[in-house]
């Protein structure tokens, strides 16, 4: 066996700021290399930002990756960090110039080997067919010793392939670097993967994973090593920046093997070299190990809830923004979205509008003035009365022509706000109204950012309650409020739009509970109807239900991006085609 | 040699219809057998529609799918059309559950053989790696003694798989199923195509393509016969339904050749297996063939304006609509949009808002009265002045967000009367608007649908002329005015969006023709900074107009879809981060 200390630097990079993401490379380095590491392991792509999705096809764009590669390499030696191996993702083509999903060792001011992603995913939130052709390389590198075999995040998820040849390649190690995207319970499903790898691959593995909000993905981190059995034996907490340093035993590399490359049958069909390199040979002298680190998991709640605050403040700071801007109704949702945003920035950068029409009930107001006072947001008030009287006189309106009119003077007030002050509009929409298309288009739904639209009306309420009991309580990622941060009369009054006199939502739609719990199967699972039935929902409120889905699908296409949490969500991983007959079969 | 006529459906299917397709599989399989045709071929996936996207990914509806094929077997069968074989495209799946883009030989009222896509596209439009796995089959079915071999579409396209087996299977004739997509010229690439692959088989080949408007996808027809050298022998007319007859001279089948299975290395790394039918040996007794149709293609203009028709036609029909609405303001793209729509479904259905403010000029509302009386459109004014000044009266706005305020109101009108009547929205916004972020979020681009999203600035004139010279000529596809539906005064005025006194596109923005020649460039071919440079474009303007697009990425993914008519637009087929520090390098 040899020692190994080696530091998974799980950062968060921005998407196209390849000096920013540099920097970022150095500065972790030389943590790592503070740390006493011997061995430095960074996300997938994270030298460009993931997923850079069409800027993969643009030359300009690759050029300059590869470029920025080995210059960061000779700043690395410059540094004085060049004898420090350091594992990065980047964005690398082909000699026929196809663009690859790739990784490289640097290493002594130089780009010592490359490799590039062999599983390209393409379901979900991925398109990597559209952008990337295949790797079939697997580089294993000799460091102090140990022979460190480096795939890249699909590659562990899909059988055969690089991974499968580990084994085979005598690996002591097997590093993924990984831009793994935030869902609710995907860390079981990883730390599980992971362990049965290592199993495979007979050796210890270790995962490094991106952190941080990039457009409607959250990265979550939760990198982690894993011994040979499958052991957890170190992890880092999620949603934070985090260099984990783990001191490994690890089977020490046949020195008879010969550096060379070796074609070796992958079980997909497919053949992968293995290239192997020896950096050092020679092993670390023996040294106390430090303690394992192994980060606790966060409530169910918790994750949820930090990964929208993520997904909030990153999309701000990455774009640009300083302040944001939302609509205070005194109902529950706009509540949330305030409270996520006071979180992700700060309560005195959250601007709110309390917008009263002739049908807003006296607590409503009172409610959202409460709210403001406990969380001490920026609050002004514009009452729309004169408005949509303006509207009114000029053009007909009833129903919901004139329930929309009131969201949409609303939604033209944020705005005007937004492009006189240049807040970043959030919206308030969750996933339920968006599903049943319980929203006015241009309305409530007009807006930069949308942090709950993947969250049901159930867990809406669920992580209001949870965020009022963290008051007080220290816990970290939060802004420090003492006493409870939402009024609890907001979250226990029967929901209500407030567009006509007396209305409530179980007016239209059924109690939150059953609706969510159909939703789940109809939207994420993609159960017809009889499968839904088969499910346990009742069979007209099946029919009912498919049929406003179905319908509200265009508006859902204008609805702005939000934090994913769930596998499947509305917009660029749900697809369905807006001009469509297909009605779900109303009976066999 | 043997005779064979055939028949080739340009239908224009519906995306879920299963019933209305199959109706019309057998309203147009009927005129083939009329006609006398030995066989009759739909495009590709008509049972469904295409393309389903997620509709792939429902159990229920793939089951629906194979239910309603062996029914629309049996169906021809009982309405005395079992002995015609009918090739016909409809969604399938494995015996494991994963979704196939196939086709089916019909005959006899039952499923004679089935095969499946081999090459599936990613690129573009195309997401078909998400939805189906490839295909591995070449049908090969005698049908009155000659071998006829049908592939998918893709299959054409790309090098290897089944049509590069057809010569070895000697095939006497390749017919191809298609759901291809209208591009700009397009038409030529596709007979180019057909040539060489008929050519490369070694006999001649028909192809039968999709006619009609599905979300923003535009299928043109153009279905066309060639001989084996290539030779063009018969070729409907675009944009239109058609029944293409051809009566063809073709190679007999070699009688010896047996019935059964064969795998033969597809030049591809895979191999397919050729799967050899007899459905009748006897060759057809020799007849007089009828005179070949080879309909004259369209001119530039007028393909493209027909692409425009049929995608605002089939948007409004198929998603239920009966009539359309759109502000008019006296400019040159409402004027087009107008005159589109009244051209698609009629004047007498399409209303306009006349929408003046006190910045909009006397002529403006003069030239959209004038257009109003010349296209008999039904036309109302709501002048926007009341409805500005409330909101004025609460906020403060200046500069751009007021500009943006009257857009808004505007965008807020025509939706509130589409909610009270019905009507959808049609946007008027054009590419290079689009492109540069020159339009309002939630004011001229709120609305259901964008006829001219893909038209730069300069087609848009260029249209709008050509429908002018079309007056009184009795060209086909347009509605009969008799004298030129646009007044001359908007087509030649300078173009201005009147949001403040005497303002013009040219403070804003450079010359139309030079901006559009750019835009195609950084837009549609995706080249960088440099390659902008040295490909002529001044260098000042390269920076400026990069600049704007980079910005503009979000506002133009909340725009309405519209009709394709270029490679790469926006929207699903241009695929970029809006959280993004990529700046095209300004100096290198």
């Amino acid at each position: 066996m040899a020692q190994l200390r080696i530091a998974l630097a799980q950062v968060n990079p921005t998407v196209g700021d390849l000096d920013g993401n540099t920097e970022l490379i150095i500065e972790w380095t030389r943590r790592a290399a503070d740390r006493g590491a011997h061995l430095a392991a960074f996300p997938e792509m994270v030298l460009t930002g993931y997923p850079v999705e069409d800027l993969a096809l643009r030359t300009s764009f690759t050029e300059a990756s590869r470029r920025v590669l080995e210059r960061t390499a000779r700043r690395l030696a410059e540094e004085g960090l060049g004898e420090l191996p350091v594992v990065v993702g980047f964005l690398d083509r082909r000699a026929d110039g196809r663009p690859l999903n790739a990784l490289a060792w640097l290493h002594g001011g130089q780009v010592l080997v490359r490799s590039a992603k062999h599983h390209l995913p393409n379901y979900g939130v991925f398109d990597e067919f559209r952008y990337f052709v295949r790797g079939d390389r697997l580089p294993v590198v000799r460091v102090r010793g140990v022979d460190v075999a480096t795939v890249i995040c699909e590659d562990l998820w899909q059988d055969g392939g690089p991974v499968a040849v580990t084994r085979a390649a005598r690996a002591g190690l097997l590093l993924v670097v990984n831009g793994s995207p935030y869902e609710r319970s995907k860390d079981d499903v990883r730390l599980e993967l992971c362990a049965r790898r290592a199993r495979e691959a007979g050796c210890p593995l270790a995962y490094v994973n991106m952190v941080g909000g990039q457009d409607e993905l959250v990265f979550d981190g939760d990198s982690l090593v894993v011994g040979a059995a499958g052991e957890l034996l170190a992890r880092a907490p999620q949603f934070a920046d985090h260099l984990l340093v783990a001191d490994l035993d690890l089977p020490a590399a046949d020195p008879a093997l010969p550096a060379g490359t070796a074609e070796v049958e992958a079980s997909d069909g497919t053949t992968v070299t293995v290239d192997r390199r020896v950096l050092t040979a020679e092993p670390v002298p023996p040294y106390t190990p430090e303690p394992p680190e192994v980060a606790p998991l966060l409530d169910d709640s918790g994750e949820v809830y930090d990964a929208l605050v993520l997904g909030v403040r990153d999309y701000v700071r990455k774009n640009g923004f300083r302040t944001v801007i939302l609509g205070l109704s005194g109902g529950i949702d706009s509540a949330l979205v305030a409270t996520i945003a006071a979180d992700a920035i700060g309560p005195d950068r959250v601007h709110v509008v309390l917008m009263p029409s002739r049908y807003s009930s006296d607590h409503s107001v009172t409610d959202a003035e409460e709210l403001v006072k406990r969380q001490g947001l920026v609050a002004r008030t514009v009452p729309i009365r004169g408005m949509v009287d303006a509207f009114e006189a000029e053009l007909e309106l009833t129903g919901l022509a004139a329930e929309n009119l009131q969201a949409r003077v609303r939604g033209m007030i944020l705005m005007g706000l937004s492009n006189e002050h240049g807040h970043l509009v959030l919206t308030t929409g969750n996933k339920s109204e968006l599903a049943t298309g319980y929203s006015t288009l241009y309305g409530d739904s007009a807006g930069g950012f949308g942090p709950i639209k993947d969250l049901t009306k159930t867990l809406v309420w669920d992580l209001s309650r949870w965020r009022n009991a963290q008051a007080g309580s220290g816990r970290g990622g939060l802004f420090p409020f003492e006493t409870e941060p939402i009024p609890v009369a907001i979250i226990e009054k029967a929901p209500s739009a407030e567009l006509r006199p007396g209305q409530l939502d179980t007016d239209s739609l059924p109690d939150y509970a059953v609706l969510d719990a159909l939703l789940v199967d109809y939207v994420e699972r993609d159960l017809g109807r009889d499968a839904l039935i088969a499910a346990g929902h009742d069979a007209e409120l099946v029919e009912r239900v498919i049929r406003l889905v179905d319908r509200a699908e265009y508006k859902r296409r204008q609805y702005p991006p939000g934090p994913k949490i769930t596998p499947k969500n509305f917009g660029r991983d749900r697809r369905l085609p807006i001009t469509s007959r297909w009605r779900e079969p109303s009976a066999d």
